[in-house]
């Protein structure tokens, strides 16, 4: 059985994690290290030698980045965080492995396991809305995913919510980024926290010097007030993201992953309520349904390996 | 050679259109009849007497709608202007005819058309912006036509580009459609009369009593500086939309066509205008041409044909 393995190898801007993955979405194997910064030749090293190690046999290999890749999944044009620029990743990556290699952007092999073996299982069009630092996206349309005519769709931060609104790292104002990600999530904490001195949220601010996601979580789950709120907000942004990409992309669902996700209902329901009021044409076709990822931390390495082993 | 051939059908809500068309997208025997105002049965039956008139032989027929149709391209949810609600259009017909027949939503099969015989030819990823009355939209990703789950995909007049901006028939309000069509583009030339009651646009109104797309087209080949401003006012709330669409989609090339697209590079310039200005991420990875369609008034009846005729 050992031509259903593959492997998939997820790069972070801290860490660069791995795995030996079987046809079902199973973890057999795993491996992590910490991102060698700024070096590309030391990050491709160590993912080689990540690769050797997970498996000696000829396994497809698959390694998702946080960039942009063009649409025959071989060339990096741009990653924030590692110094890869026009960078012909896939071969470097056969040359020095003698395997096949596919190269994706990280949202969409994470979005790809969903697909295949989570929360977008059973259905043939899907999007997913990644929550983390920023808002990452992957579009299943037809069962297949969909890269663009260049490699960079599905870029859902960058859909621009509001005209002249907040600065975003990409250059615009007003990306559904800076109002529905993990980092404006912590804006809203905070900004509740200021103007609530007495709160729950100013006193664990003070208490721990700074708020953060270990201990917001508590918070979270016993639905403190502030926090609510911020969900609340949060939760109607991208609901209200999700209303103009269902035009776009008409989705049987949405999903919803990344960090802020482990939220759940608590901030599933917002989502919902900001895409029933903005909705276009509402009543007038049927309508996605929305859920939480359910492949936690791993989609990212599961996808990267399923999109190999599919070629 | 007949096997080649194939009908196409464009039911407006003022006329219906129908076509013999090629395997090379030409139109090679056509008819037209006034749509018989807010009868179903009356429009199936004109649809089904032209198609028989059209050709005898067992040929594929493709109907275009103005409305949501559902993803197996049989059933129309609901038309605005045609009183079709749920309705199993495609099993109608077949019964009828005794043919194959699908059903698409009439800015998909142009967005077809051009995408084989037209401005997009060659290509595997681009979306068409049809700027007529309102603004209908197609997306072919990787040479398939993008339905979505449910069929209403490509609705791309109902991207939110202002949030609380004009109100927009879908419900909702600051759609795209209600910046970036044609009837925005005569609201914007009627303001722009009444702010310069001595220009030439305020005196042609005063002359015929209004303005209408062919008072206003002599004025626009003329570049009379106040259908000018209301190009440059239309083109880049359009480019806008294509900005965060180009985040979504990712397309090689945009196609604009539609009414007012016979303005060409006057409208293009602007359109690549406000695209330049609010892309995600410029610089950091390819960009799409923008494009005028080629198809014109055929482009529903060639597109729906050759979508019938690859089944």
């Amino acid at each position: 059985m050992s031509e259903q393995l593959a492997i998939g190898v997820d790069v972070g801007g801290t860490k660069i994690a791995g795995g030996l993955v079987d046809e079902h979405g199973v973890i057999v194997k795993r491996l992590r290290v910490a991102t060698p910064a700024s070096d590309a030749a030391a990050i491709e090293a160590e993912i080689v030698r990540m690769v050797s190690e997970l498996s000696e046999e000829q396994l497809p290999v698959g390694v998702a980045v946080p960039g942009f890749v063009n649409a025959a999944q071989s060339e990096v044009y741009f990653t924030p965080n590692v110094p890869w620029r026009n960078t012909p990743l896939r071969e470097h990556f056969e040359s020095a492995l003698d395997r096949t290699v596919v190269v994706d952007n990280d949202a969409n092999a994470a979005g790809w396991a969903e697909f295949r073996f989570g929360a977008g299982r059973g259905l043939t069009d899907v999007t997913t809305l990644t929550i983390g630092t920023g808002l990452g996206g992957a579009i299943i349309a037809s069962g297949h995913l969909l890269r663009g005519g260049f490699g960079a769709a599905a870029e859902l931060g960058h859909l621009r919510l509001v005209p002249d609104g907040l600065p975003c790292g990409c250059g615009q104002r007003g990306c559904l980024e800076q109002y529905g990600s993990g980092t404006s999530f912590m804006r809203l904490l905070n900004e509740i926290a200021d103007i609530e001195p007495n709160g729950e949220l100013a006193e664990v601010r003070t208490r721990d010097g700074g708020l953060t996601a270990s201990n917001v979580e508590p918070l979270m789950f016993a639905e403190e007030p502030g926090v609510t709120r911020a969900l609340e907000q949060l939760g109607r942004a991208i609901g209200q993201g999700c209303a103009s990409l269902s035009a776009v992309l008409d989705p049987q669902r949405f999903i919803i992953g990344g960090g802020v996700s482990v939220a759940g209902e608590s901030l599933l329901r917002w989502v919902r309520a900001g895409f029933d009021e903005h909705l276009p044409a509402r009543g007038y076709h049927p309508e996605p349904s929305f859920a939480i990822a359910e492949m936690g931390n791993d989609a990212g390495i599961i996808g990267a390996a399923d999109l190999a082993r599919i070629g």
